[in-house]
C-alpha cells in the first residue's frame, strides 16, 4: 500500500537556476489531495552518478518514487539507461511505441533521425505510461521490494497529461483509495505569524491533525489538515470552529481567496461601483482590484495623485487642507475619498495617503504612517495605520489595510 | 575551498504543493554565476527527522549547504533547534538580536510575545547572517570537517537581501581562492527565451565561459560569466561585445536594473515630469514607477480610467472617439495620453489601453490587444502590441511594453 512518496525533478536547468521547477509542486499538490505523504523532493542535474544517488535515496524513503525529465532523444537524456542500470535490467525496444514515433514524425513532415528511437526503449518488465501530448512516453517499474518507480516527461504540459490520465488513477487505486483528508484554509488579516501562533495556543492538536502557516506579506494563510477515517469529520469541525472563535474578525476569508476577490464579490452583490484615490500606493490598490476578471463591472477609476497639484486638480482637495494638515492627514485622506466619489460618480470611494519612505518621514509622521478613508454619499470616515519595513512593505501593507477597511465597511452596510 | 553546494528548501507548503519554490532557483542561479556546482536541491517538510535527513545528506554531498525556511517564531519553525541538535551545540540567545526584535515590535506598536525570542536563538559558535528586511536573521555554522552550513529566511524578499548582502560576498571569497570571475547581466525586452537562445547561436563559448538565462515574465535576464586568470578580461569583453551586437536594442539595461529605474533616471536627468493614463493595466504602471524611492521628484499622477465615463471626465477623451474607434484603439490611446499631459501639466505622458481578458475580446481585437501612446507638447505617437497568455500575463506584458516605449522615446530626445 502506497503511503510515502518521493518526487525527483531532474535536469541541469534546475540546478543552474535557469528554470523554476513547477512540476514538483504540481505533483505534490495532487498527491496531497489523495492523502499521500510527500516525504521529500529531490532535484539533481543530468549526471549519471547524481541521478543514481537520487533514485537510490528516493526508493529508500518512499513506497513510490515519481521522477520527471531526461526522457528525450538527446545525449543529455540519461534517465531510461540509468534506471535500467540501477535495476540491472536490459533495455527493450517497444515496437508499438517506435512505430507511433515514426508515424508522428511523418504526419508532421519532420525529418526522422535514429536517435528518436531512444524514446522507445524501456527497462525490461516496465509498464509504459502513455504520453498523450508529446513524443516521449514514461514508464512504471515495480521493484523486488514491491516499491514503485514512475518516470514522466519533464515538459509540464506532458507531465500533467500523464499524471491525469494514468498516474493519479493508478496511485489512487494503489493507495487504497487514499487516506481521507479534511482541510481548510483561513486567510488572516492584521496579525503577524507569531501573534497568530500565540492566539491559537489553546487549540489542542491531536497527532492526526496539522496546522501550517504561510506568510507571504501582506497575506497570512493558515491551513488546518486532519487525516484518518473515524471521527475525522467531527474532529475537523471542532478544530475549525475553535480556530474561527479564537481568530474572529482577523479571518477575512476561507479557502484560496484574496482580499480583492472578496471586496469585488461584495461590491457585485450590492450592485455598487468603486472609485479610488491613491497617493503612496501609487496605483497598487487599483492593480489589485483590476487583476480580478470582471472587475470592470464595479470598478470605475483610480486617481493616483502623487503630487499636491494632482490632489487639488483631479480630486478637489483644498489647498488650505494641504497647508494646514499636510498631504498625509485624516483631513486630506477624507477629501481625497470624497473627491473620488464625487468626480467618478461612484457609490463608494477608498483613499490612501502616507509616507512610503525611505525619506519624507518626521518625528510626528514617521515613515510608514498611512491614512486611509472611505467616502459614501452620506458619510466619510478615516483610519490611521503604521507600517514598518522598507518602501515595498509599506506600500503592500497600506494596500492590504485599505482593502480590509473597504471589506469591513461593505459588510457593515 | 568551496566547489560543491547543496540547497535545502524546507516547509510543509513545499511538500504539499501549496507553494512553488522559487528560492532554490534564485540561489542556484547566483551560485552558478559564481562558478559553483549545485549538486542537489533537497526539499522536505517541517518534520524533525526529515530535516535531519536533508541536513545530513546535504553535508555529505556538498562543501556548503544553504538552507531556507523554518526560522520564524511559530511552533512549526524547527530549523534552529534541529541544527543545534545535529551539531550537538547549545542554543544561545543573542542579546543584540533580541533587543532589535523588541525595538521592531515597539516601533510598529505591535504587542510583544515571548515566542518571538526564538528568533534570537542561534547554535553556539554560529555567525549571524543579518536580515535587513525582516525579523528572523540567519546564521552560518562551520563544521569540524570545514564544511559550512548557512541558513536563511524562507521569505523570498528576505532570502534575496541576505544573499546579496552577506552570503554571496562570503561565498565568492570562500570559493575564489584566486580564481577570477568576470560577469555581466543583460536585461532583455521583447524576446522569448528560445528566440534569444537562437539569436545567440553564433556566439562560440569557450569552456571557461557560461551563458545563463532566467525568465521571470515580463523580465528576461541573460548572464555571461567567464572564469580563469589569463586572457579572462579579453575573452569576457569579446563575448560581451558579441552579445550586445546580436541582441541590439533588445537589451534595455546592464546589471541588476529594472525598466522603471531606467525610466526614472532618464526623467531625472532631463528634469522632466511624467503623467500616466492607464486602462487595462489598472494602476500597475503607476505602481512600478512609484516603487522606486524618490519617484515623487518626477511622477505627478496616473489616471486609471477603467470606465469610458472616467476616460471622458478625467482625461477629456471624446465620446465620438470612443464610439467610432472603441476604448481599445490608437485614437483613444492618444487622447488618453494627451489628456494626462494637459490635465497634469506634465512634460511627457504615457497611456495604455487594451483587452486583458479573459472576456472582452473579438475577432478584430482579440484578448491581448494593447495600444500604448506617448504625448509630448509638440507630438504624440502610438504603438500596437499583442500579448498571449492569461490576464496577469497581458497586464505584465503591457506594463513592460509601455515602459520600454517611454524609455526608447526619452533616449531619442
Amino acid at each position: 500500500m502506497i503511503r510515502k512518496v518521493v518526487i525527483l525533478s531532474t535536469g541541469d536547468e534546475l540546478t543552474t537556476g535557469r528554470v523554476v521547477d513547477t512540476n514538483s509542486a504540481y505533483i505534490a499538490d495532487r498527491l496531497y489531495a489523495l492523502g499521500l505523504d510527500v516525504v521529500a523532493i529531490l532535484k539533481v542535474g543530468d549526471q549519471k552518478e547524481r541521478l543514481l544517488w537520487a533514485l537510490q535515496h528516493g526508493l529508500a524513503l518512499g513506497d513510490l518514487v515519481i521522477g520527471t525529465g531526461g526522457l528525450g532523444p538527446t545525449a543529455d537524456d540519461l534517465t531510461t539507461a540509468m534506471v535500467a542500470e540501477f535495476f540491472d535490467r536490459r533495455l527493450i525496444m517497444d515496437e508499438e511505441v517506435a512505430a507511433a514515433l515514426k508515424r508522428r514524425f511523418e504526419s508532421r513532415g519532420l525529418p526522422w533521425t535514429e536517435n528518436n528511437l531512444k524514446q522507445a526503449l524501456f527497462p525490461e518488465g516496465a509498464e509504459i505510461v502513455p504520453n498523450p501530448v508529446g513524443t516521449a512516453p514514461g514508464f512504471r517499474v515495480e521493484t523486488a521490494e514491491k516499491k514503485n518507480l514512475i518516470w514522466l516527461s519533464g515538459v509540464p504540459r506532458e507531465m500533467e497529461a500523464m499524471m491525469q490520465e494514468t498516474v493519479l488513477p493508478w496511485t489512487a487505486r494503489s493507495s487504497g483509495g487514499g487516506e481521507q483528508v479534511s482541510a481548510a484554509t483561513f486567510k488572516i488579516h492584521g496579525l503577524t505569524e507569531s501573534r497568530l501562533d500565540d492566539i491559537l495556543r489553546p487549540i489542542l492538536l491531536p497527532p492526526e491533525a496539522r496546522l501550517s502557516f504561510r506568510a507571504h506579506y501582506p497575506d497570512l494563510t493558515l491551513r488546518l489538515t486532519v487525516w484518518g477515517g473515524q471521527e475525522r469529520e467531527k474532529k475537523f469541525s471542532e478544530l475549525a470552529a475553535g480556530i474561527r472563535e479564537l481568530t474572529g474578525s482577523h479571518i477575512y476569508g476561507e479557502g484560496d481567496v484574496t482580499l480583492e476577490e472578496i471586496v469585488g464579490a461584495l461590491l457585485q452583490e450590492k450592485g455598487w461601483t468603486l472609485a479610488l484615490a491613491e497617493s503612496l500606493t501609487g496605483g497598487y490598490i487599483g492593480h489589485r482590484i483590476t487583476r480580478i476578471p470582471g472587475s470592470s463591472a464595479y470598478f470605475k477609476s483610480s486617481i493616483v495623485s502623487y503630487s499636491n497639484d494632482a490632489k487639488i486638480h483631479f480630486l478637489g482637495v483644498k489647498q488650505a487642507t494641504l497647508e494646514q494638515h499636510g498631504a498625509v492627514s485624516q483631513e486630506t485622506a477624507i477629501e481625497m475619498a470624497e473627491g473620488a466619489l464625487r468626480e467618478a460618480g461612484a457609490d463608494i470611494a477608498l483613499s490612501a495617503t502616507g509616507i512610503a519612505g525611505p525619506s519624507g518621514g518626521s518625528a510626528e509622521k514617521p515613515v510608514g504612517t498611512v491614512w486611509t478613508a472611505i467616502a459614501r454619499r452620506d458619510r466619510s470616515e478615516a483610519r490611521l495605520s503604521r507600517f514598518s519595513g522598507d518602501r515595498e512593505r509599506v506600500i503592500l501593507g497600506a494596500s492590504q489595510a485599505a482593502l480590509n477597511f473597504l471589506r469591513v465597511t461593505l459588510l457593515s452596510l
